[in-house]
C-alpha cells in the first residue's frame, strides 16, 4: 500500500526565503513530508520535477467577477470561468469582491450579499476562492454589527474607494470605517485616487471635447494618486489602522508608501502586471467616435497606464526594495466586441467617451507567467521574491497562512506549481488570447514573448492543469475559503491612545 | 519756505535687503528723497532718529473685524478700533476680510458685500486698509463675473477654507475657483486643515465627554494640517495657480511647503506670532464646565497652539530659511467676559464645550513689537528679514508694492516706524492689555517681556502715534487701498497646458 | 535499526519567512526530513520540543579573538574559548577575523596568515567557524593574486577600515580594493567612521585635558559615522561593488543606507546588541585618572554607545523596516582587571586616557538570548525577522547558505536551537557574568533581565549544550568552514560600464 | 556751481529687493542722493537712463589671474587685463586669488605673497579688486599668526581644495584650518570634489588609453562633487564654521546644500555661467592625439561641464529657490593657441592627455551680460534676484557691503551699470571673442545670442566704459579693497560648545 497520493521529486523547493533541492510528498489535501530522496514506490503518482522549480500555488488577491448585484457593469467572467483561467495560469486561490447593496441598510445586509454571491457563483470551481467586501456606504450605527457578520462569514478584508461617483467615501466616513475595522481586525484595502479632482478633470476635458481614451489617462495623473495615498496614510496613522493600497501605479505614491513603511507604519502596497509592462502609448491613436480605431479602449483601467519606461522601472524597483507587498492582477474583464457586433464602449447610447468605457483588464491567467518570465528568468527579482509577493504575502496579509501560500509539511495545502527552466521548457513562446481560458475576447498582453508557463498546477493535492490543459473533470475541486485575521504587522496603538485611552 | 513736510534724520534705513545710515525726506504723502545729511532747515518737522532703526510701516495682511454679515460671530473690534490698535503697534496697513453672502447668488453679490463693508466700517480710520474676499460657495456659472467685480473693487485676493462646516469647500470647488482666480491674477489664500477629519474628531471627543478647551488642540493634530497642505499643493500644481497658506503652524506643513518651493512651485506661507510664542500648555488645567477656570478659552485658535518648544523652533527656522513669506497676526478678537458677566464661551446655552468657543486671538497691535524684540533684538532674524516678512513681502504678495512695504523715494508712501535700540529705548518693558488699543479685554501675550516698541508710527507722512499715544486727531487719515495683482512669482504654466493648451 | 540519529518533535519550526508546527529528523550532520508526526521509534534520541521554538543555530559573523599577529592587542578569548561561549548562547557558527601582516608584502601573504590562524586556534572547537580577511594595506600590483589565494582558502569576505591609525585606508585604496574584490566576488565589509575627523577630535580633546572615557563618545559623533557611510556608498556606486557596513549605530547612517537600498543599490548593514540596549550614560561618572572609578572603561567600543533611547529606538526601527541585514556581536573581549591587579586601561604606562583603552565588548554568548527576549518575546520583531537577521541573512551574505542559517531537509546542517516559551522556560532570569563561558571578567549586560535562553544547542546533529551546560566532551565538533560567494544581490553593473566597458 | 558730479535720470533703480523709478545723484566716489526728478542743472554730467535699468556694478568674486608664484600655470590675463575685461562686461569689482607659497613656512609668509601680488599686478587697473588667500598647507603652530596677518592685509576669505594633487587638504587639516578661520571671522571657501576618487579615476582611464578631453568629465562625476560637499557640510557643522562652496555644478550637491540651508546651517553656494549654458557635448568629437581636432580642450574646467539640459535646469532652479548665494565666473584664461603655433595642451612634451590640459575658461566679461540676457530678459529670474546674486550677496559674503554691491545714498560707492531694454538696446547681438577685452584667444560662449550688454559701466562715479568701449584714460581708477568680515549669517555656536565650552 502506498503512503503518499502524490510525490514531486527532484525539484527546487521555492519559498519566500529559501531555495533548495528536495522531494515533496502529498497525502490527500496536504503536504505531508519534505525530504531528500523519498522512495517513489511509496507514492501513487510521481512527478519528476528534475531541474524544475516548485512554487506554492499563486494567490491572486484582486479579482473582479460577475456578481448578483453587478455594480461594476457586466463583467464577462463568472467566478467559475475565472477559476479555470486562474488555474491555467498557476493561480490556485483567488480573492474576489462582493459589493455592499447600498439600498439595503440592515445589520444583515453585508452577510446577505456574501451569501448571495456564494450561491450565485460558487459551483464547479477549479480554484479555491475567498471574498473581500466592498463598502460604499457607511452607516455609523449599523457598521459594527454589519462587520461582525462579515467576519463570521469568513471575510476578513474590506475594500473602500476614494474615487468613483457612487463608491467614493469622504474622509470622515473612512475614519468611521477604519475605527470599526480596526476593532475587529479586518484588513483595510483602499483604492487611493482623489475622486473629486478626477471628476473635475473629466468634466473639464469633456467641455473641451477631449473624450477619446487617451484622455482617460490625462484625467487621472500620478499626483492625484499620490495625494490620495498621502491622505490615507494620515487616516491610517490617526486611526492606528493598517492599510493596503490596491493597484499602486504612481512613482510618487510608492515613494510616500515607502516613507511610511520606513517610519514603521503598517502600510502595505499591491501592484499589478499592467503597470510593469504597459504604458500610455497603448491609449493613443484613437480617432474620436470611430469604433474601428477603438483599440485603445482595451487598455482603460484605473489608475491608468502610466507614461513611460521610467514609470515601469519605478514599479519594478518598488517590488525589489520591498515597498510592494503583493502583486495581483486586478482582473476585471469585459468583452471588447459586444454581442451586437458593436464595440462595447459604444453601447448604451454613448459615443465612445472615455468616461463610459468599462474600466479594467483581464489578467488572472497571465499574472504568474509574466512575473516568472520577466521577473525571475530575466533576473529582475529572485525566485524567493516572486514567491513572497505572488503567494506568501497575499496569504499572510489576508489570513490564509500557513494553509495557503507556503510549502510547509503538515500545515500547507498541497497547492503547487511546477515550472521547468529554459532548457526544459516546452510551453508557448508568446501570450495569445486564443490559448487563454478566461471569457474575454482579448488580452492586453497579446503577443508578449514569455520564457515560462506552468507545466503543472496542483490544488489540494490534485493535478488540475498539465501540459497546457485544464483537466475538465477536476471542476468542483475549488472551494470557498473562510479567512481569519491578517498575520502581517497590525496596529501600533500609539497615537490613537492619546485621545482615546480605552480603545485598544 | 520749506521743501519737506517731514525729515527723519540719522536713522538706519532698513529694507528687505539693505541696512544703511541716511536721512529720509517726506513731502505730503510720499518719501521724496534719501540722502546723507539733508539740511534740517528744509523741513517743517524733523525727527532725530539717531541710533534708531527706520522700517517701513508694518502690513498686517490677516485681520478679522466686525462685518455687516458677521459670519464669524461677534468680533469685538470694528475696523476703526482695529486700525487704532494697528497704528499703536507700528502697523500702517491692514488687510481685513469680507465674506461672501452665501444666500445671495448674483453676479454682483461679491462686489455688494465689499461695498457694504466699506460703508459699514470705513470711517475715521487710523491706518490704511485693503480687503480680502472670502469665498465659501462656488457657483461655476457665476464665478467668473463675480470675480471680475472683485478685481474692479480693488480686491486682488480670495481666501478659501478646507475646514469649518459652512465654509469648507470640496477639492473640486477649489479647482473651479483656482481656475478662475488664475485667469484673473487673483491671489489664492487657503486655510489648510482637513475639515472632514477634524469634524470626525470633534464628534468622537464629544461622545467621550472630552469637551474642555484642551481637546480643541487634540481635535486638530499637526498631521491634519500637513495633509491639507499637501493636497492643496497638488491642486496648485494641477491648476498652475500660486497659493498662499495662511497661519501655517505645523512642522510637517512647513516641510511640505519648503519642498514645493525648492521644486520651484509658486507656493507661499504665512505664519503668526502665536505659533512662535505660545503652546498647548495654555490650554491645560481647565475644569470642564467650570466658568471660573475658563482661562484656556482665551487661547483657542485654529490651527491650535502646538505642543512644544520644538514646534516653535520649527516656525522660527521656517522664517529664517525662507519658507515663511509673511508674518501676520490673524487678529480675531472676542471679549472673554461677556456683557452679562458670564464667560463668552458659556453663552448661547452652551456649557463651555470647545466646539462652541469662538476661535481667534487679538494680535494686530503686538505683532510688530514681539517680532522686533524676540526676532531682531534677540538675534533670531536680521532686521532685513524682519522688514521682508512684516512689510515688503505682504506688499508684494498682495499688490501694494512699491507704494507700501518699502522705503523708496518717489515710489513709496511715507509709512514709517521708528524704533530706538536697547540703550535708548524708553517704552514699556512688558506687554499689558491695559496699554493696548484694541477693543478686547485680554491679550494672549500678557506679561511678555519686550525689548522694543515703536516710538513713532507715521502714515502717509503724518505722525499718527508717538511716545505711547495714538494722536486722536489723526483719525480719518486711513483710507481704503485698491490693490492690484501680486508681484511675487506667478503661475508656471507647465503642467496645465498639457491638457488645456489654450489656457495661459 | 533506527533511521534517524535525532528527532525533534512538536516544536514550531522557525525560518526567515515561515513558522509552523512539524517534526525535524536528523541523520548524522544533516536535517533529513520535516514532517508532522514522525514516529519517535525511528530515532536514537528524541527531544520533545512541545510548545517550543526551533530556530536555526545562530551565526555570529563578527567575532574578534586572539590571533598570532595580534594587531588589536591582547584579546582575552581564544577561538576555542569563544566557540564555547558561542555554543552556550545558541550560536553554532562564528566568523572571526584574521589580519593582514602589513610587513609581509608577498602574493602568498594573505593565505599565510589564514593558515597560521587555523593552526594557532582551530583545535577542540565547540562551534564551526569561518574567517574574514582584514586588509590594511593595498598593494595594487599584488592584490589580485593575494585575493585569489584568499578565495582558495575559503575566505569570501574582506573587511577594511575608514578609521584607526594603521588600519585606515584612503578612498583611492578602497577603490583599488573594491575593483579587485568585485572581480572575485568577495564581499566587502567596511568600518565606516571618518578617521581623520576622529583623530583631530581626539587630539583636540587631549589638548583640553578631556581624556576620561566619556570623551571617547564625544570624539566620534554620529555625523562622523554618517559621513563615512555616505562616502562609502558613493565608492560602492562608483565601483558597482556591494558593501556591508559593520556595526552601524548612528540614526543618520541608517537613514543614508536605507535611501541607498530604496534606490536599489546593493548596500547592507550590520548592527550589534550594544546599540540596542546600552547608551552613553554608561560612560559617565568616571573620575579622570582614578582607577577605582574606572567602570566606564568597560563600555568603550567603536562606534561608541550613542546618546539616548531615541537612538536605540532608531536601531530597532532599522531592524524592523529591513535596513539592517544582520545582527552580530562584534565580540572583542579584554580583561577589565589586569593580571597585575591594575585596571587594564591603566597598563602600558598610560593613565587611563580613553585613546589607549582597548576598544570592544564581549558579546558572542549574549547576542541570541538578548535578541530573543527583547525582540521576539517583547514583540519588537517577529520570530521570522529574528531568524532572518541572526541566522539566514548572515549565511546568505557570507556564502554559507543553505548549509547554514536554515532548516532545509537535505540541504542544511542540523544546527538547531530549541527555545521554550515563557510558561515552560526554566533558565536564568538575568544575565550574570559568572554564568558565562567567555574568558572575560565582565559582561556589559550584567543584571539584564531576560525572558529566554536556549535549552538545547545542536551542531551538526550533536547536542552540544543543554540545560545550562556545555557538554565538554563535544569539544572538537566545530570545524573550519570554507565559504563561497555571497548569495545576496550582487553588483548591478551599470555606472561602471560607462567608463570601463569590458569590465563585468 | 554744480552740486553733483554725475546724475543718472529716469532709470529703474534695481536692488536685491526693490525695483523703482528714481534719479541717482553722484558726487565724487559716492552715491549721495536718490530722489525723483532731481534737477539736471545741478549736475556736471547727466545720463538719461529713461527706460533703462540701473544696477549696482557687478562683483565677480572668483577670478584667477597671473600671479608671481603662478601655481596654476601660465594664466594669460594679468590683473590689469582682467580688470579691463571686467569693466567692459559691467563688473566693477573682482576678487582674485593669491596662493600660499608652500615652500615658505614663516608667520609672515601669507602676508608676503599678498604684498607681492599687489606689487606685481596692482597698477593701472580699470576695476577695484580684493584678494582671497589660497591655503594649501596647514601648519598647526603657525596658522593662527599667518591668518592674523591676512586679516590685517584686508583679506577676509580663504579658499581650500578637497582635490588637486599639491593643493588637496586632508579632512583633519580642514578642521585645523576651520578652527582658526572661525576664530578670526574669515570666510571659508571650498572647492569640493573628492580628490582621491578623481585621481584613481584618472589613473584608471589612462591605463585604458582613455585620455581625450571627453574623459576629463568621466573622471569627475557629479557624485564625487556631492560626496565632498556632504563631507564638508559635516566639517562645517562640527567646527560651527560657515562655508561657501565655489562653482557648484552637480544637482546632487545643490540638493545637499539646500538641505543644510533648510536646517538653518550657514552654508553658501556659488555657481558659474558655464554650468548654466554649456554641457558635456562640448567635450566630444576629439580625435585622441590630434591637435587639429582639439577644440574640446577649450572647455576643460573643474568641476567639468555636466551632462544634460536637466543638469543646467537644476542650476537655474538652485538660483531661483535660493540655494545659490552668488554667481561668479571662475575666470581662468589660457591661450588655446600657443606662441609656437601649437595647441597649448600639446606643450610640455604631453600628447594632449586631458590630465595635462590647463583647467579653466575665461568669463569675467561675459558673466553679467549672459545672466541679464538669459536670466532677466528671458524671465528665468527677476532683476532683483540678478542683483542679489551678481552684486549684493558677493559684497555681503565677502565683507564689502554696503560700500559695494548696493545703491545706497551715503553708503555706497557709485559703482553702477546702466542697461537698456529690448526696444532701446543698441549693443551686439551675439558674443564674439573679437569684441572682448580679455587676453585670451577664445571664449566658450562664441556666437551665443544675447539680448543685452551694459551701455555704461561706472566705477566710483567715473564712467569707465560706454557704448562698447573702455575709456583707456580711466586706467588707474581701480584700487585694492581691504575687506572686513562677512555680513551673512555666521556661526551658530551650538554643537561645538558641547565639547569645547570656552570656544566661542
Amino acid at each position: 500500500m502506498t503512503t503518499y497520493s502524490l510525490l514531486i521529486k527532484n525539484g527546487y523547493v521555492c519559498t519566500a526565503s529559501d531555495f533548495y533541492l528536495a522531494d515533496i510528498a502529498v497525502k490527500g489535501d496536504k503536504i505531508v513530508a519534505i525530504a531528500p530522496e523519498i522512495d517513489p514506490a511509496l507514492a501513487e503518482r510521481v512527478i519528476d520535477a528534475e531541474g524544475g522549480f516548485v512554487t506554492p500555488g499563486g494567490i491572486d488577491a484582486h479579482v473582479h467577477v460577475d456578481e448578483p448585484a453587478r455594480p461594476f457593469g457586466n463583467l464577462s467572467d463568472t467566478l467559475q470561468s475565472a477559476s479555470k483561467s486562474a488555474i491555467a495560469g498557476g493561480t490556485t486561490t483567488m480573492v474576489a469582491f462582493v459589493s455592499q447593496d447600498s439600498a439595503d441598510p440592515g445589520e444583515e445586509s453585508f452577510a446577505k450579499v456574501i451569501k448571495e454571491f456564494q450561491d450565485y457563483g460558487g459551483k464547479d470551481l477549479y480554484s479555491d476562492y475567498g471574498l473581500h467586501m466592498i463598502v460604499s456606504k457607511v452607516d455609523k450605527t449599523l457598521l459594527e454589527k454589519q462587520l461582525e457578520n462579515v467576519t463570521d462569514a469568513g471575510v476578513s478584508s474590506v475594500k473602500m474607494y476614494m474615487t468613483y461617483p457612487g463608491l467614493q467615501l469622504r474622509d470622515s466616513d473612512l475614519m468611521t470605517a477604519m475605527y470599526n475595522l480596526r476593532k475587529q481586525g479586518i484588513t483595510t484595502m483602499l483604492h487611493a485616487e482623489n475622486g473629486d479632482m478626477i471628476s473635475w478633470m473629466i468634466d473639464s476635458l469633456e467641455e473641451q471635447g477631449k473624450t477619446s481614451p487617451f484622455y482617460h489617462g490625462v484625467s487621472r495623473p500620478t499626483m492625484f494618486e499620490a495625494e490620495a495615498t498621502n491622505r490615507a496614510i494620515v487616516l491610517s496613522q490617526t486611526m492606528d489602522n493598517p492599510v493596503l493600497f490596491v493597484h499602486v501605479s504612481a512613482p510618487e505614491a510608492f515613494k510616500r508608501i515607502n516613507e511610511a513603511q520606513t517610519e514603521g507604519l503598517p502600510v502595505y502596497a499591491e501592484t499589478c502586471p499592467q503597470y510593469l509592462f504597459l504604458s500610455e502609448d497603448r491609449l493613443q491613436n484613437c480617432t474620436h467616435g470611430d469604433a474601428d480605431s477603438f483599440e485603445p479602449a482595451k487598455y482603460i483601467c484605473s489608475p491608468p497606464l502610466r507614461t513611460s519606461e521610467a514609470d515601469q522601472a519605478a514599479v519594478w524597483l518598488a517590488i525589489r526594495n520591498g515597498t510592494v507587498t503583493i502583486v495581483s492582477s486586478d482582473h476585471a474583464p469585459t468583452m471588447f466586441d459586444g454581442e451586437d457586433g458593436k464595440r462595447a464602449a459604444f453601447k448604451n447610447g454613448h459615443n465612445g467617451e472615455f468616461r463610459w468605457i468599462p474600466n479594467g483588464l483581464p489578467g488572472v491567467e497571465t499574472r504568474m507567467p509574466l512575473m516568472f518570465s520577466y521577473g525571475v528568468e530575466d533576473g529582475r527579482i529572485s525566485v524567493q521574491k516572486f514567491v513572497e509577493v505572488m503567494c506568501t504575502n497575499p496569504a499572510k496579509l489576508y489570513g490564509m497562512y500557513p494553509r495557503k501560500g507556503a510549502i510547509l509539511p503538515g500545515s500547507s495545502d498541497a497547492d503547487l506549481v511546477i515550472w521547468y527552466p529554459s532548457g526544459k521548457y516546452t510551453g508557448p513562446a508568446t501570450i495569445q488570447n486564443k490559448n487563454l481560458n478566461h471569457n474575454t475576447d482579448y488580452t492586453a498582453f497579446e503577443g508578449f514573448p514569455i520564457k515560462n508557463w506552468p507545466r503543472y498546477t496542483i490544488l489540494k493535492g490534485k493535478v488540475m492543469y498539465q501540459h497546457g490543459k485544464v483537466l475538465e473533470e477536476t471542476a468542483g475541486t475549488g472551494d470557498y475559503l473562510k479567512r481569519g485575521p491578517s498575520s502581517l504587522a497590525g496596529p501600533q496603538n500609539k497615537w490613537l491612545n492619546q485621545w482615546r485611552p480605552h480603545y485598544t
